[in-house]
């Protein structure tokens, strides 16, 4: 007797990233999906006899890895790409960003710049993203029509923007976002204070008991650069995490991004409260913030995540490339070779990103009963043959353009390099049309 | 009146990486392509009324950049990428490759590994390669065929191999190929003592007596490990570079690589002294070798170039990621956003490359004169797009897979990302027989 499903994706390699199968790689299996979901992982000659399927794909030089997840993103400001580069962090925010938001920030920037950052995600391989930005509402629409799996922000800043006046209008507009997408199968919203040096204690205590009662993560920028503590230590006598500490934040809601500023002490705390750390080593290095010491977290317990961050302080949101400076520079920051290996790697772009955003029960690895999100790099290729092994080849050889398919809660959005589920050329020209009427100002 | 030449490419931009040009770029340029030079570079608007041409190429959303130079490479490790990973060097070394290579090194495993580094390097942007391997006439006959430009190491070291059993026949075989390739318009030769922990006092006194006889350069592993430091201060009762220095070999001849472990004052003796450094980040990452102080050496006024290292320690001959992490590293170590800014960071990958190769009055820049030696890069990619500044977009945005035409020495060896003068189909096939081969034993 066999069983009739949705589709079965027959791999040369699939790479669970799955406690269950203990950062094991296996060979010649098949994923079996129905009703966007995995229904079974088992070799593709036993898939055979057990399945039938409206959809069969064999992807014979394809690894099939957890659909990556960017823990850290602004996906809108991919619109300012390139717009100021080699420059340290407040210049950049103060002189070039924040000016640039004033005057271009509005329902349409997000739109057509969320429409680019998550081409470029699905391309890329990437099935979901935890995103802070003004107008959060237009980014989830977004992503929801485009397929994509997204966390999507309910920021809180002491300063007006194009979106809110106020505190109290931030509140409104994110819970006003938080109750439109409940339950909704792709779209997940958490707390998105901006950072210790742009929320007050008010707002912020209002954040740690609203994300209490919703049971939603808090997103925020932390010891981001050497300026950043020395602010909080000149305003509030302390160190940003100790005053998230006192102030109720520290806890495992906490999604921590950045962390380059870490002392052994603040390393213990974050792994006694079971906060999250997300680690965006391209931006760190670019602004030239520091270095997230890893390997150190890791050995202390800490869940680390990967992110981006902004494409205006990366270049790209390309999670693969991020996957390979992450694993390189743990080991040169930790001096130690055997840092950060290849798989603990990877599962910083996949499970430790679900786990972060709460969302592990859903994704973030191969396995029977999760949402099928799902990407396929193709390793038969001049930079990544021959493979002695596929998850060193996926992180340390693979470029993002190998990534030939992406499945999103069993939706097929990227099809040999094709996005189904957005018009690339119409996404192009919308970008070259930003470009014009922003230096034509 | 119109001149008629071989080629005229029309370009969106052209990025001369020029001094003619001071770091310009040029808008709707075109290059002028005759008998394998650049014989003009002027606005597409008077090109049209100056030339005729055999071929005429409009890259309407494309880059013109020099052709990238990879100044340090062991072009047929290709065939161990991935053989083993996340290890220090000299376990690395002692435990993996070295036994790897004693039993599989060959002038078949030489020709075939080149072939999938040279395929690799062309599809990639990479118009010359500065190699050190074994069987290194193999590697120049396989650049030579392929079309590529090529320095290839006169490799002296210690021990015997399959190559040369003592130091005589290094030396016969190496003088050998230098006088066979003599005059080649791609191949040039450099002697290439492996390492100073690998190469005795008196055959580093005859490569630098040879090297100054042929003014050829000295191609060299310098400073890589702490280790190799300790090492040296052990047996010779000096660092490696001091021993170089007292053995004649600290001069404009050689070309030191990695680097990572520089004192203030040996930074200046390196400047004095007028060497050249090669800086290969994502190797001196992977091994956690240690991190080359770039910034502080071209303060100091060094030539710094930049290579890959081998896919065995990299993992990919990647250039346009290499110069991704070298602008991002750069920045981190000197905690400074405004270290290597992307110009600068060109730079390395092209025309400093040139000059440590002694090759700059043939190749490194889009000059009149100089070989047409070109890499082609379409910015209207969902990864690079909207574009700002065209350098800045490649340095941290493009991947190498956004690389469409590739010319060396005027001849196309890349056309719409299609292998001109390499079977790829075959390539990928031989990698994954030689694969078979070596994990069936």
């Amino acid at each position: 007797m066999t069983a009739h499903v949705n589709s079965i994706i027959n791999a040369r390699w699939v790479i669970p990233v799955s406690d269950k199968y203990r950062d094991e790689v296996l060979n010649d299996h098949s994923i079996v999906i129905h009703h966007g979901h995995i229904i079974d992982i088992l070799p593709t000659a036993d898939a055979i006899l057990k399945y039938t399927a409206d959809e069969q794909l064999e992807l014979t030089d394809q690894a099939l890895i957890p659909g990556l997840i960017n823990a850290h993103t602004h996906a809108c400001m991919s619109l300012f790409r390139g717009i100021a580069d080699d420059l340290p962090l407040m210049d950049w925010l103060n002189n070039h960003i924040w000016p640039a938001e004033g005057r271009w920030v509005s329902e349409e920037f997000v739109r057509d710049g969320s429409k680019l950052a998550i081409a470029e995600m699905i391309k890329t391989g990437t099935t979901c993203f935890n995103d802070m930005y003004f107008f959060p509402e237009i980014t989830a629409q977004v992503a929801a029509a485009a397929g994509m799996r997204a966390t999507v922000g309910m920021i809180v800043i002491d300063f007006p923007s194009a979106w809110a006046s106020d505190h109290n209008e931030y509140f409104e507009k994110g819970l006003k976002l938080h109750d439109e997408f409940k339950n909704h199968p792709l779209i997940n919203t958490a707390f998105a204070p901006h950072a210790p040096y742009s929320v007050a204690d008010e707002p912020m205590q209002r954040v740690q008991m609203l994300a209490h009662e919703l049971e939603a993560p808090i997103h925020i920028h932390v010891h981001e650069t050497q300026d950043e503590i020395n602010m909080s230590e000149e305003q509030y006598g302390k160190r940003p995490l100790q005053r998230l500490k006192e102030l109720g934040l520290l806890s495992p809601s906490l999604v921590a991004v950045h962390m380059t500023q870490l002392q052994d002490e603040e390393i213990q705390q974050v792994a006694d409260n079971g906060a999250h750390v997300v680690h965006c080593p391209q931006s760190n290095l670019k602004l030239a913030s520091g270095m997230c010491p890893v390997n150190k977290l890791i050995k202390a317990g800490v869940n680390v995540a990967l992110g981006t961050d902004s494409a205006a302080s990366n270049n790209n949101l390309d999670m693969l490339s991020e996957l390979q400076t992450a694993a390189l520079l743990s080991k040169g920051v930790a001096g130690n070779a055997t840092a950060l290996p290849a798989i603990e790697a990877l599962k910083t772009a996949t499970i430790n990103g679900a786990k972060a955003l709460g969302i592990a029960d859903k994704t973030g690895s191969l396995d029977i009963g999760k949402a099928a999100d799902i990407t396929a790099i193709n390793l038969n290729k001049l930079g990544s043959m021959p493979v002695y092994n596929a998850v060193s080849q996926i992180v340390y050889s693979s470029q993002s353009s190998d990534v030939s398919h992406v499945w999103i809660n069993g939706r097929q959005v990227l099809k040999n390099g094709h996005l189904t589920t957005l018009d690339e050329a119409d996404i192009l020209s919308q970008a070259a049309d930003w470009h014009q009427r922003i230096v034509s100002e």
